[in-house]
């Protein structure tokens, strides 16, 4: 991935093509080994007044491969990963290039937001003024009201993720927070201030995915392996879902992706998911089976996902403190997971027995889900 | 696939349940038997501020499982199709709808306009002033510059896909132009006539994808499989391609999917090519193998390509008289390929020994191209 922040004047096109960079030093690989790409971007046509940015981020990373573009708004790069890995088994490929990119910090906030609200559903929600940290809001206020917790709880998440993101040179933000700096923070939209959310970013993510044979003909060592994919769907609208405060998309995607690498929740050492806003780590670690429903929202303030805890989370610094350029997020979780696990990310010391990764990408107010399962591979 | 033509009043969800649920009904299946979705939609973020909408066209056509928009500009359902038989084929799902859509005549001709340029690049095309219209009259000029021809060839293609479509009563214009009309009409874009581009339009497609299996255990008799599948790629913006009279975008799609069929161009009886201006329908001929380079020119001219020829094309009236929808196109075509094939066309009768079909559906000046061989199966 590269360094995620603020860098309004580069294009996507040009942020992809650093991360493809990336990703071929670190294979050691060439543009001429691409045999497809799939590349997730969510508001280009908004942003940058640029679709069919499929055969332009190929092209911009040397390739002239079919390319196609995958939007499922902030899940597109993991839904990217998703197609890959299942062109690579299917024997159809043996090098797929996939990942993302996204520009937003050339747009004002009010543009930037608009652009975002365009992952709800225009008519019925977005058309009555809910833009995302009004519909996460609402999630959050709802678990409140059927399972306690409170804002220090969610105070906590944001401090935990900004801890994990302090030497993380690709973050946007390496500086500790407080619990205080996050309930004083101006509110952005109750129960959330501005340290429950994350923000606009520019950024790009790649990853070269292989055959094992490919691996093997080309003497790589890739030593992490997708051992499991899944993708879920749900209704598009909050309010056509039974609940507010469950996301049945991230359980049928957990329920595949734990099915397709034959693991559970209890085998997972790590994971990085989709903390848009403070409350959707809390949705998330309870849909991927983590905890029970109404039981992880103190999870971070009794230190279990914390890097010292039984399960850290989002060592990465999560979409809270590494960032969140929309269509390269979910890219950007498959390459700091591959990192953590074989041992070259800042944070891997401190988690060096892990062995099996998981990540979790949300679109929408989780209308779409991947989960992508990454082991250690001998 | 719904009648194409003008209801802006009607959105590209709506459009796409009514195609869903005519493949439901043409099917005999249920939307709980869909177990993943592929929608192809360019222009919803722009037309409709609607982003995301794979889940929700999903939603619209009573599904929850798996969706994902695809946009590979013009040829994003084509994508979808593709990406849809790929995940038949590879076992991970039996039963695939896939299919697009688009709303367009909501927008004015000018909005319109700037939502198709994003299409092209954004920097360095339309940055100059190109729109779709200008990028199609540059190939189709260099064209007569290489090989001859002019404006009354392309005519003969105009003609002949508004005489095919006089009788089908899903297409935007059912009546006959004349070659007079053609190069009389207002001047689009020299060398182009209002006639020599496709219209603007809204409408949707669907298609059920099912396995050989599932087809058995349901006791459907699908009478039409997808033998093959093939997409390609090249570079994204029109003056870094080597040629601007080649589309090896199309040549590679075809080249693969005739190889995946174990078909060649000789086999193929009739097709539906991506005719979004006149010469498009000339590049296509070319870059199939029907023609060699620089000889498609007088192919409708001669009658070759007529309904009355050795090879017809665009039997459904092809993109100029059938309209096109951006992101139903792909769909559309396989949707009329099939009916074609199996019978129940209006232009059947003219065609009744066919039996290998092909569709080839190409993303702004051909970026990126799907070509797709249907068969007759016994």
């Amino acid at each position: 991935m590269t360094a995620f922040g603020k860098s309004p004047e580069r294009t996507a096109r040009e942020l992809f093509a650093e991360a493809a960079g990336k990703a071929y030093d670190d294979a050691g690989l060439s543009p001429g080994a691409v045999e497809e790409v799939f590349y997730g971007n969510f508001m280009g046509q908004h942003a940058e007044q640029q679709g069919h940015s499929g055969p332009l981020a190929a092209d911009s990373a040397g390739v002239t491969a079919p390319a196609t573009r995958i939007e499922s708004a902030c899940a597109s790069s993991g839904a990217a990963v998703r197609l890959g890995v299942e062109r690579v088994r299917n024997g159809a490929a043996d090098c797929v290039l996939v990942g993302g990119a996204e520009r937003m910090t050339n747009l004002s906030t009010a543009e930037g937001t608009a652009g975002l609200a365009s992952a709800a559903d225009a008519l019925w929600e977005t058309k009555a003024g809910v833009t995302f940290p009004g519909a996460y809001s609402l999630m959050a206020n709802r678990y409140f009201h059927e399972h306690g917790g409170g804002r220090e709880d969610l105070a906590a998440i944001a401090v935990k993720n900004h801890r994990h993101a302090t030497e993380n040179p690709l973050a946007q933000f390496q500086r500790e927070i407080t619990v205080e700096d996050v309930l004083t923070a101006p509110t952005v939209c109750s129960p959330f201030g501005l340290y429950d959310c994350s923000p606009m970013s520019d950024g790009g993510s790649a990853a070269l995915l292989v055959s094992e044979e490919f691996a093997e003909e080309r003497g790589l060592d890739p030593e992490v392996a997708v051992t499991g994919t899944g993708q879920g769907g749900d209704r598009m609208a909050l309010h056509d879902r039974v609940s507010m405060t469950r996301t049945p998309a991230a359980e049928r995607a957990a329920a595949a992706a734990y099915d397709d690498a034959g693991v559970g929740p209890d085998d997972i050492d790590i994971a990085e998911v989709h903390d848009c806003f403070t409350v959707a780590e809390v949705l998330a670690l309870e849909a991927l089976g983590f905890y029970e429903t109404g039981e992880a929202i103190s999870a971070a303030a009794d230190g279990e996902t914390d890097i010292e805890g039984d399960r850290p989370v989002n060592l990465s610094g999560g979409l809270k403190a590494k960032g969140h350029p929309v269509g390269a997020t979910g890219g950007a979780q498959v390459s700091e997971m591959t990192k953590l696990l074989r041992g070259d990310h800042v944070n891997s010391d401190a988690v060096s027995d892990a062995e099996v990764g998981l990540t979790h990408n949300a679109g929408g107010t989780v209308a779409s889900c991947v989960v992508n399962v990454l082991e250690v591979v001998a």
